[in-house]
């Protein structure tokens, strides 16, 4: 029976290399959120300064596929003639679709992901560094894992306004298919 | 030095693993964005049958933020009175911020993420099945894993409109601080 102590290690090591890959890449992916508003506003800033024409015309157009008229689009444009910053906010957030990104967001969000994904990974670890013998822990681990996902599951069925059980079995199902193909493989190979 | 085989055990483990639970997740994440997407239409249907008044003074106020007087909004919740459909619409998107979601997202989200987890997961794995001891694997395994990480991260910039040279060096970089930490830990440790 093999050793808790390299399940340990190895554990240990991926959870320090997937809490950095993924917290790093979520740091850089918010940032990349953010330079890309940034550069879009800058283009739509310009565009309504030099071709108020065509910036006119895709306002009409927005509020055309919601059943207006160009008569009745006209107080809009008028407005927006009057407040050029107010019609450049507009083109972001209903032409592109564009969201202004909170600064914050790319720290928060480096230190959420890489958080929670090191907090998932201790679950399954903990009966490792308790029990000596990898067999002896198995059994308390996929316990302890199951029971984890189950909750993690509900809880975030009730954020999102699933139904928390319904959520709670599918996460805890896909931990379980994902966790018995590993197991699957390793067992045909090895 | 250790056999390369229980690495490419482990590896081909661990990517089952990864790409099941990566790619279930993705689906279910955006069959419930299509959920939500129904039930928050449906809530605003209602809303805009039975509270007009409730709706008609949100619609002026998503206006007002851009500048917009109650006069020059009335045209919209005119046309808005006549075509309650595209009122709802309107909602949806510019009062929720909320997009209709694509009906084949979910299958194509898992099988995107799923197989790019696959992909990305065999690229280092590859020399430990073509070389017999894993001293030996390891540099070319770290070469083609950073050659992959470069390139992939050159695309990424060409996509997304970032500088392709520093997505490069920002996306090699990342794999090589976290394969660097997992490395010291297992070094510490074992």
């Amino acid at each position: 029976m093999a050793a808790s102590g390299i399940i340990v290690t190895a554990g240990l090591a991926e959870i320090a290399a997937g809490s950095i890959a993924m917290g790093l890449g979520g740091y850089l992916a918010a940032r990349s959120d953010a330079d890309h508003y940034a550069s879009e506003r800058e283009r739509e800033r310009r565009e309504v300064r030099d071709k108020p024409d065509i910036e006119e015309r895709e306002v009409s157009e927005i509020f055309e596929a919601y059943g207006l008229t160009p008569e009745e689009t006209e107080p809009i444009l008028k407005a927006f003639r009057n407040h050029p910053r107010s019609w450049i906010d507009f083109m972001m957030r209903f032409e592109l679709g564009l969201e202004k990104p909170d600064p914050s967001r790319a720290l928060k969000s480096a230190a959420t992901i890489g958080g929670a994904y090191a907090v998932g990974g201790f679950v399954p670890l903990v009966p490792y560094v308790l029990v000596p013998t990898a067999g002896g822990a198995l059994p308390f681990s996929i316990a302890i894992t199951l029971a984890a996902l189950l909750a993690f599951g509900f809880v975030k069925g009730r954020f999102t306004g699933a139904k928390p059980v319904k959520s709670a079995v599918q996460t805890a199902s896909i931990g379980s298919v994902a966790a018995a193909a590993a197991f699957a493989i390793a067992r045909a190979i090895g």
